[in-house]
């Protein structure tokens, strides 16, 4: 940690500022430079007491915190690439892994069109939402228990891991029974009951960065399920938002390289909910296999014209295959088995 | 709604187009401009429906829903502001109501002189976290239920009405049982189980804007409380996300008047977290206010240099005492009561 | 400076920026800490080619630029507040100043009936542009020359001074002969050969703030006049771009207090295009005055319904006139003469 | 373009709206639905009249424009892939063209070094600036002529077509005369004294997005020139602000494939000022070519640790040769030559 005090500040805002840190346990390393003094908060003490207080002193132009505070989800602590294994499938290392299936569970017959057309496409994941986190109270909200059984029915036809969302602390159990992993979404990504919920489970979990969520955040809110013992999270970006309104989203692939960089974790990449819009998907999937992606869990539909949910971002089953046979060449030159 | 067809679409296209949105229940409006065709939707139908599949068409450059998609909150459903009343003190109308206190309860002597400073300030309603959302799970988490119990002693001991935040759906009777307003964290704006949940209590709620949240899903959000029967919800204002970094989050002080054209709830600010920093805190109280806010969320802790959270922030208790003095004129000025 | 090395950077890697920073002219301070060693820069060295060479070394995470790159603009070069004074009208100290008038200057009659009702309403400046930035080739682009002699002639008549805009450093000396300010547009405020341009001349401008700007761009942008030795720059905030659509612009008002910090110049807020539409102009005008702005520039228009630009977001003269009568009880309570 | 009033509009004001509609030299077509009326403006009439005055009529709640504003940029004027030929070096079409150099021409042997590593890489062409927009007024401001003079001569030597910024509307001649392209920064992508200039030359352009373009203000852009008779345009993507800060600035990698509805010029994408970090280049280039760009316009240093700017986000000669190399086979999945 680093103080930077004002160029005014006085010997004694200095003063005061060293004595705080020292009852924090910490070192301080004054530094008196021509313009203004910075204070180094050197050792081991207690970190969050002088994060929230150390600002409020007279003199102090600014905190910065240069350690890394997550710990379980940094590279520090785990140099090479988690792999998850979902019961034989894995996600990370050189695996680009397809998970596809609709938005939402529409019925049964709309899920097994879909499981298998994911399936003849190359997925190894079917995705489908049977508690749908809308917008709008008066939306449809999902087939909720049903939807979970219909999924745990196309696995058992396809073979396909299922990955399904879950939403509620007190729904975590239900999910974990019938599904494979489980999906935090987007919206939940701070939801903190939620992921000391899924962090007791044993489940792999596909954790969704927010909107607005920084990467130190989203390792953070991946820490949150770590520290309850639960290791197997994969990442997921789907899109920040920002004053882009043609697309949905806006996605940010730069958190590809440099995620890697500060993870261990598995990355995959949500082309579908960041540009909204089926014709972009491929451009989008390509790019995110180039960049080093694990993954990616993609809406496909049997019928897009008649979805309930996300039709105009769903993917036709001939699309899909189509995609992935484009994107194998580009997996063969990056290293990665599809 | 309205359908726009991109330039190239077909009589075929719009054909399709037209047959779909009879089947959705409403009638098609078709205008052929030089450059291209437009869709009018007019009429009673499945308005989901055609949001979720009209843009999987072929044809189709957008689809832009007119109506706006909320109803309790909207003005439409009532035109005269809401006043909310809890056990007395009035939020909504001509008054402005100050609500403050520290960020996290930490201890009893700690809340007992903020609650005291927050009285003699002028403020009707004493805030306090006893469960805190942090973004890391190494830090203080908050009192719990202990927190709740000092919140309530102090209410016993000031008469203040005690707002604090709940973030699990497990725990809404609970925080229920304790305080008199349900504050729902910018986080957990989407967090819709949740929402749910103190949509099904009679305590009144204080919801906040995520980072991200347009004004159509805060309303929306709101939606999800008042459509459980819970009509007694405060909107309030706290930053939105943006590359700007020299303070914490963007005030979006626009929202107050834009607002209060599509809604009749009332509209508190949160000038503390919005900034991150005591010393601007009074010049964006009086914009609040001069805005025409109705009330302010705003931190105070008796010794901000030993705080736990969000010392940095936190007003003392003799700079908030003079910021609502220098505020009076301007509510006068504005037709407010303080 | 503060350079931070990653934790797994080697006793090699840190000798070598060391000796980087001793070239530079600097003198490295560093400090080993448990996880990682950060460096100190410390001393009046080659402040640029460090900060462009340090963070292409192996073992470095990150260069923290401590020291504010600003100068002429910064409170630290000039303590007390900036009164600019243009011809007897001032802007800055304890005085609030109303820049009013039509977007474009689009005929003498259209002008002179804005100029009277500004007048009428209480500005002291008129506004108008006869050089208009607009997105599309194809859209009026002003009366040029012809509009400013109706500026001046406007002038002559109502005695109120002008401020118009200036998009073209061959242009500079043409606009100067009839305005009594420099206006830089947004689009602008990174066109340096332009900010040279109108630092090398003695009339006063306002700058206004790129609807992508940081506070250090601004200012630096605004150091660019004065080093050409013009020190009369107004700052002007206009609304940033961020994820919300349903205003034209985001307002950040938190930048009146944290430019008061930060400078000694004069800060002009324009309600209108922030926010696009007239009738949110009166509730953010006011609360740029409470928030302790010195000046307001504002678009009327004697007839928006027939405007050749901005209609929906410029006031009708006698809504102005309202606004600023409303406004004189606010300005008296913040101890600002309007 | 299409009004949509608001609910609560009266008769009359609908009317006044259809008036006006008529004024402008279109035919209103009404459409009353169930909550409100939506007015289609349909035919040739003086569109920018009806924009910029529709919003002001009582009772309009937003005015659509639904028809693109660009002609010579978009798809319909000329739907075939235009490939600009730089003297027999083409972008566009199916060609995959390196661009590459210093950020700025710093010295005659930093500039051959840097040619000849950019050829021995696979570079067609050479970047390297001349005329330097810098934030701050006191940073190195490029060798300006001398630099461009070494920019042709580095032309001579390697064969390697020169592209370099253009900042100042005076200077585009002189710039012209040793350019072969002349690029626009992201600062200056609304500068339209210089877009209007650049647009009479004949020689071929760059022009980068600005850091927060719409999609339609980059075309808008891209249309001031080509209205000057300049139809030579490439579009550069370059990284838009959003609020994350751990790359310099966010690659909105998405504008590709929705560009490449929009547009027939060719898409460029900048992977060194996207991300500012050399580390991240090539995941990120590589990520460009999968999604469907023209090419690369890439920083590299012969020395990075001596760069006079942007170091940090130089790729050195053996990196940029690696990966050029790793892009081949990439290149060759999607049907681009490199």
């Amino acid at each position: 940690m680093i103080v930077v005090m004002e160029p005014s500040a006085t010997e004694e805002n200095i003063k005061e500022v060293e004595e705080k840190v020292k009852k924090c346990g910490f070192q301080p390393h004054p530094d008196k430079g021509e313009h203004q003094t910075v204070i180094g908060v050197v050792g081991e003490g207690d970190r969050e007491a002088a994060l929230n207080s150390l600002g409020a002193y007279p003199g102090v132009d600014e905190v910065i915190e240069i350690t890394k505070p997550y710990k379980l989800s940094g590279k520090e602590f785990k140099p090479e690439p988690t792999v998850v294994d979902i019961d034989g499938v894995k996600v990370g290392g050189d695996n680009f892994t397809f998970m596809a299936g609709p938005c939402s569970v529409e019925s049964k017959e709309q899920l097994f069109e879909a499981a298998k057309a994911a399936k003849a496409g190359g997925a190894k994941m079917l995705r489908g939402g049977a508690f749908k986190p809308r917008t709008s109270p008066y939306s449809f909200q999902g087939l909720k228990e049903k939807g979970l059984k219909y999924l745990a029915e196309a696995r058992e036809e396809t073979g396909l891991k299922v990955v399904t969302e879950v939403m509620d602390p007190r729904e975590v159990e239900l999910v974990a029974k019938y599904a494979d992993v489980l999906q935090i979404g987007a919206r939940n990504m701070q939801n903190y009951p939620l992921l000391r919920e899924v962090g007791k489970t044993d489940t792999p979990v596909l954790l969704k960065r927010a909107m607005t969520g920084t990467y130190r955040e989203f390792l953070l809110a991946a820490e949150y399920i770590m520290a309850g013992g639960n290791y197997d999270v994969m990442l997921c970006i789907r899109g920040i938002r920002t004053f882009v309104q043609d697309t949905r989203y806006t996605l940010d692939l730069s958190a590809v390289p440099v995620l890697r960089e500060l993870t261990h974790l598995p990355i995959v990449v949500d082309p579908s909910h960041s540009t909204g819009s089926w014709k972009y998907v491929p451009s989008i999937s390509k790019a995110a296999l180039a960049a080093g992606a694990d993954g990616l869990l993609c809406e496909i539909h049997p019928d897009p014209k008649n979805a309930l949910s996300d039709g105009p971002q769903s993917l036709k089953p001939e699309n899909f295959k189509e995609m992935v046979e484009e994107m194998k060449p580009i997996a063969e030159a990056v290293g990665k088995k599809i």
